[in-house]
């Protein structure tokens, strides 16, 4: 094993009451921890004990399901929980180091309350905001913003650009040393230092300021997820961290090298850019007990649930009627994002599952990578995709939580600082230090 | 003075660092607090000690000023701040029974997004959250979101009632127990206790259901300050906490029947609506003293500032070139909202003001109640505007903070509770609990 001088960077995908999709039903599982503080305090303290960098929580501006009705719907068990950012301004008050990072859609929101929001988060946390930024991507969202159906990928992603453009401008409103308060002059900050945004673009005319200084990083940390080419290219230019689905090594290494190109295309330092593949993980102190854990969580897969589920990730796909131990039919195109219907549909046709093993076989990670066994096996699979070029780091998204959070801050990361992958203690105070990302420049 | 059985409902209005125009450059205040989570900690655990009801933050959807530039707006000694919902998501878990209530503009909002930040927040705080609604009153808010200019008063009005209407009808998505969590059967939720919304209006097409529970409190408290005929109405359809600027006892008790009145017209009970005029406040422990530290910040005054301020508080009317020691101008009849004109125009004109003596006299309160003195004395005039039918309760406007709050908590507040005014405990541990407001039916 290479000791390399860099070390993963660790985020902690955080749903209540965890990833796997029958956690709920698990005796141990606390269901409604979504809505609970308490419950969240003690995720964001064991992400913090295991180093992480980041906790992270995904967002739908709704109910996103692929279910017929209320009643399959009455079988899901994630659906309702607390609004990410005003979570992570609690939890900001009570960690020191851990990233905070949010999800917020660019589709449904007006950038300057966008800029406000994480702007505030980042003084609440002292600089340790971050924007998972997506466009969304269901009807049952638009529904929710006066629309029947989404607008167009193409038009969600061109939104989203001018979007970025937008805010990030807005947190230039002020540079870094505006305000001095000088109470002898009567000058609360220096004239010369407000910049006016004034911008006047297709989707958006916004004049600034913001009614908030510079925040403690420059700017909170972005984050993004896309994967469509569309996708690709804006985590070339805005991302500094990408979160991705990947299964098998070649095609995360490519994956990798594609978006640090694309980085580098766009003018960056290709290092700025951070590739944090999704992994599930069920640790067991033996690799029989992590067996029994996952098969305990898998034999309480409600078919329905399953069904819709894999329906919700083919990207909305109808298989109501098909045989359940049969063979998942041609899939229908998918307009604009197709990344994750691909894997999966070649995750299955590789196997030669048929539909029901196929949601079993996403049941756990919704298609990304998984990973199951002691803190050693699962070290080494970690360590292998992150020497081969495959990953800065990995989103960690424990089977069901606390418990499998513990497992991994506990039993794991322990395993990967002997290997020097993990850092013993945090580099600095805010996200960006601990990433390893400059704190950007002020544009003026 | 009579004893009575209710006691006063005290809201903290709590701008960082106070409310007198020059509290920043006050050698003891401490302008960055508005960015500075320990300082907000410190104010609202003042407020709790001192067992306020609330603590209110207002909120502008930009920096609102009618400065002429940079120059000028930089003499201005508020304008960065937290934005409120985050900030008070923090606080909420460093206090216990104080309620929590941010302004949010609905002219500039999704209903589906401040119904779920709101709700979120009454769960953070496990039901001490408050909306103060707001349509928004200057030019400079619409240029941040795609406007030349505002729409006008009559339509921010229409905007704001089906607002209510959505956010409402969000918040009954779900039945109080729709959530059991029942691991055996498999049932997240009763099917029977979802209720989608549905809506179809002229402003918004809003599908529901909300993606969180129903809230501790049924619904975050509605509070609102609108003194139009539009506003007033709103209020009595709405609201159950208004904040209201009242210069003298016989209009503050016009104004108080009025908005009982049209709140039982529209069929709810007054006691549902409580009334509270705001009051900026100088506490002395002797009377002296209060005239001193008033005296000190009044010293304090930029004219520019004060001009500034005044333009502002009349709507934007530009006073430039107007001599500063001549009478106010006649007023330019502003459209829609007028109410904080008329009575900065009549105080103006009853004591036969200069400009310059105008904004002296509104650098304080910015046309609000104006109280000075001891603990008696302010408890004096306190107690009779409550006892004569004029207040429920008074959202308290400290003059420098936390200074101010700390004087009125400590000294006022006692004072009160030797009478009987006050409460010497609080009743609940949600804010309708402790302001004796109904929890909310659900509508199904
Ligand atoms: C780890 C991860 C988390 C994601 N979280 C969210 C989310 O919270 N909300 C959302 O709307 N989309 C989320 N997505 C979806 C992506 O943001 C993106 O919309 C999707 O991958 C499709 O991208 P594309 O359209 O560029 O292919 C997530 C994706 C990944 C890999
Ligand atoms: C105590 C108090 C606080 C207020 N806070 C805000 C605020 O934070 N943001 C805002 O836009 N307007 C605020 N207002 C203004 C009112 O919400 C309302 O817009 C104004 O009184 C005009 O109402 P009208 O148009 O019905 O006359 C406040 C008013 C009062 C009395």
């Amino acid at each position: 094993m290479t000791k390399k001088n860099r070390t993963m960077a660790l985020g902690a995908f955080l749903p209540a009451p965890g990833h796997h999709l029958a956690a709920w039903r698990h005796p141990e599982s606390h269901p409604q921890g979504g809505l609970e503080f308490d419950y969240y305090r003690r995720l964001a303290l064991a992400a913090e004990r295991g180093m992480f960098d980041l906790m992270f929580l995904s967002d739908g501006a709704g109910v996103r399901t692929a279910y017929k009705d209320a009643d399959e719907l009455s079988r899901q068990g994630r659906m309702v929980h607390f609004e990410p950012i005003t979570l992570l301004s609690a939890l900001a008050t009570h960690t020191s180091h851990l990233g905070l990072v949010a999800t917020a859609s660019t589709s449904y929101n007006e950038p300057f309350n966008i800029a406000r929001k994480f702007s505030s988060l980042d003084f609440l946390s002292n600089g340790r905001a971050g924007w998972n930024v997506v466009t969304s991507a269901t009807d049952a969202e638009a529904k929710n913003f006066n629309l029947e159906r989404q607008a167009p990928h193409a038009d969600r992603y061109a939104r989203a650009r001018e979007f970025m453009e937008v805010v990030t401008g807005l947190w230039d409103s002020w540079e870094d040393d505006a305000f001095q308060f000088d109470k002898d002059s009567g000058r609360f900050f220096d004239p010369e230092k407000l910049h006016i945004l004034n911008h006047q673009g297709e989707h958006f005319q916004v004049r600034g300021p913001l009614n908030l200084a510079r925040s403690p990083q420059g700017q909170p940390v972005i984050v993004q997820a896309g994967s469509s080419p569309d996708g690709k290219d804006f985590a070339a230019h805005w991302a500094e961290v990408v979160f991705t689905v990947q299964q098998n090594l070649e095609a995360a290494q490519e994956f990798y090298r594609d978006v640090k190109q694309r980085a580098q295309d766009a003018g960056r330092e290709p290092d700025q850019l951070k590739v944090l593949p999704g992994v599930f993980t069920v640790v067991g102190e033996t690799h029989d007990e992590a067996e029994e854990k996952y098969q305990q969580l898998q034999s309480l897969v409600d078919p329905v649930v399953g069904l819709g589920m894999l329906s919700y990730q083919l990207g909305m796909v109808d298989l109501t009627g098909h045989d359940l131990d049969g063979p998942l039919p041609e899939m229908p195109a998918i307009e604009g994002s197709t990344g994750k219907q691909n894997v999966i549909v070649q995750h299955a046709r590789e196997n030669n599952l048929t539909i029901r093993e196929l949601y079993l076989s996403i049941a756990a990670g919704r298609g990304h990578r998984f990973l199951l066994g002691t803190p050693v096996e699962i070290a080494d699979q970690l360590e292998e995709w992150f020497v081969a070029g495959a990953a800065d780091g990995f989103n960690v998204m424990p089977d069901m939580l606390p418990r499998g959070l513990d497992d991994f801050a506990d039993l794991v990361v322990p395993e990967l600082q002997r290997r020097g992958l993990v850092r013993t203690a945090y580099e600095g105070t805010t996200l960006r230090e601990n990433l390893g990302l400059h704190r950007p420049a002020h544009r003026h």
